[in-house]
């Protein structure tokens, strides 16, 4: 029987990791890693019958968590593993990986030729990718975005796909004097945004508007922006021209613009392979597979200067890799 | 940047891994291993020209596979790595997690709750199952399978859930003077392996039937049958009382019948979690999601007591683990 731990055992690292990766997005799914903070033990058949859950399922969902050291599994008690904290910090990203852009991944060896590259070949969730994003923003980038906006002075503040508004809405409850507008591609992340800003009773200092970056002049919400901001969607913006063309447009169009803070994650050169940090082979592959080119930071460095921008200071996230908060200031206002 | 690798180094190697995982699924599909046994090194550009391939996508499924050290990559030149053999092998296992139950998988979240556990809510890819399972077979079984008849006499043999057949085309073409019947509940399986069988020119010898296996003796073409082979499918027999009835009916409705060849992973109750040999977790962890049991192989030595079989030989497999064929001889005839 042990032969087959040992013959085989980069294969069964490999399989067994990436059961253990759905796991943990499972886990998350299934509000464990709150229960698991909140008690210290929890009894598997108590718990399966509470969630009303099919108990061999929990069971074996347990063990492939406990492959990864995330839970720890005696009998009927489930305690916090080792990586615990761990992973109830990364699992945004690893819903990312598994509901966000599994079927992707899952296409890898279709999507590579030519002939299955055309009309709608990228299948994704946008969904999960945007709670997955919402969640590694909250865990990852907060506090430093929060020190970033407590050294600048600003009283209309704009995003650039705004999504849901989720950060816009941040900004309002932070200062009752700020007015925000946001600008998003997606009718449903601002048919959600907008709802989500009403019940906040928000509606009268939150503006969330679907439109194209490429028009910021025209929306007349947009004349007195003093700070805009955009969050994990820079690549997006490319190819080079195009970005470079956009940044100059936000800094023409936009009078009153002061700041631009800017977060994303971009692509290093120099990763060696066997030491990849978490998200890094993630983020690159999937937008190598929908087409989509991520720049190096060098590059965003060129961009900044064509289109009239200069970084005055940048943040530098660990986890994920390679995500930088540019702080940018308009040239012109030197 | 070098934070990202140490302070998230599990959630890192997970992540990595599945990645890696997708892209072994991927590489047969793009016939990588075939492309690399056949040459030593293989230009990056050159081959994706060729294969008109997306140039950027085909060098992050090799950077993918260089993490699992499937491959090594050199700028431009792709050689086979460290584990090229083993994952050249243990590919079939690999579609079957990623192509085959990877819908399921990546829905673990859901379908541990009892309210989504109804219908038909098991989503796998049955296509992408045969075809894992039938290099799983070639790899990994037929030496031992041939092995096992030649030290039995027979001249008719049938299959319990023949699929396409393959199995008992390889039977006739092994030996002239045996004719084979099969036996399968999916119609399009029989429909595949009846243009297979002609295509062999064996319509003569091998006959495929589309029917339930609790009705053997209502089978014309079973009545002369003298070994009954079976594999891969065992599970699918139980509950126990009911593969009881069946291995019961397979002795008593058949007169000639010598040898039962039964080919099946079990379940091993001792496995530790963190040794996991390849293939147990997954295939343990599919099954409990989909409500199927996995006994054990003392719950398959009772059945045989009960249904008047007797295991007089087993052939065990490292790989995948907790695998045998049951060479069982019926206990009234001796």
């Amino acid at each position: 029987m042990s032969g087959g731990a040992t013959e085989f055992a980069k294969s069964a690292q490999l399989f067994n990791s990436s059961i253990a990766t759905w796991a943990v997005s499972a886990a998350w799914d299934i509000d464990l890693f709150q229960a698991l903070t909140e008690a210290d033990e929890i009894d598997i058949p108590w718990y399966a019958k509470k969630e009303e859950m099919d108990e061999p399922s929990l069971r074996y969902l347990l063990r492939a968590l406990s492959y990864a050291d995330v839970v720890e599994v005696d009998v009927d008690r489930v305690t916090r593993g080792a990586t615990f904290e761990e992973f109830a910090q990364s699992k945004g990203l690893f819903q990312w990986l598994t509901k966000g852009y599994g079927s992707l991944f899952q296409r890898m060896g279709e999507v590579v030729y030519d002939k299955h590259r055309t009309g709608d070949y990228i299948r994704r969730d946008s969904t999960a990718v945007s709670i997955a994003c919402r969640d590694a923003n909250d865990v990852f980038m907060d506090a430093a975005f929060t020190e970033v906006l407590n050294g600048l002075d600003f009283s209309v503040a704009a995003d650039l796909g705004c999504g849901s508004g989720e950060r816009l809405i941040q900004l309002a409850k932070r200062d009752p004097s700020v007015t925000c507008v946001g600008l998003d591609i997606a009718a449903g992340a601002i048919e959600v945004g907008t709802a989500a800003v009403a019940a906040g009773g928000l509606q009268d200092r939150v503006t969330l508007i679907r439109g194209d970056a490429r028009k910021l002049g025209e929306y007349e919400a947009f004349k007195d922006v003093e700070l805009m901001t955009s969050f994990l969607m820079g690549h997006d913006f490319w190819p080079r021209e195009q970005c470079v063309e956009l940044f100059r447009g936000i800094r023409t169009q936009l009078p009153n613009l002061k700041h631009f803070v800017l977060c994303d994650t971009h692509r290093n050169a120099d990763d060696e392979t066997p030491d990849l940090p978490l998200f890094t082979m993630g983020f690159e592959t999937a937008h190598a597979l929908m087409g989509q080119y991520i720049p190096t930071r060098e590059e965003w460095y060129s961009v900044f200067e064509e289109s009239g921008w200069k970084c005055v200071k940048q943040h530098v996230y660990s986890t994920p890799a390679n995500t930088v908060i540019f702080q940018l200031e308009r040239v012109d206002s030197e």
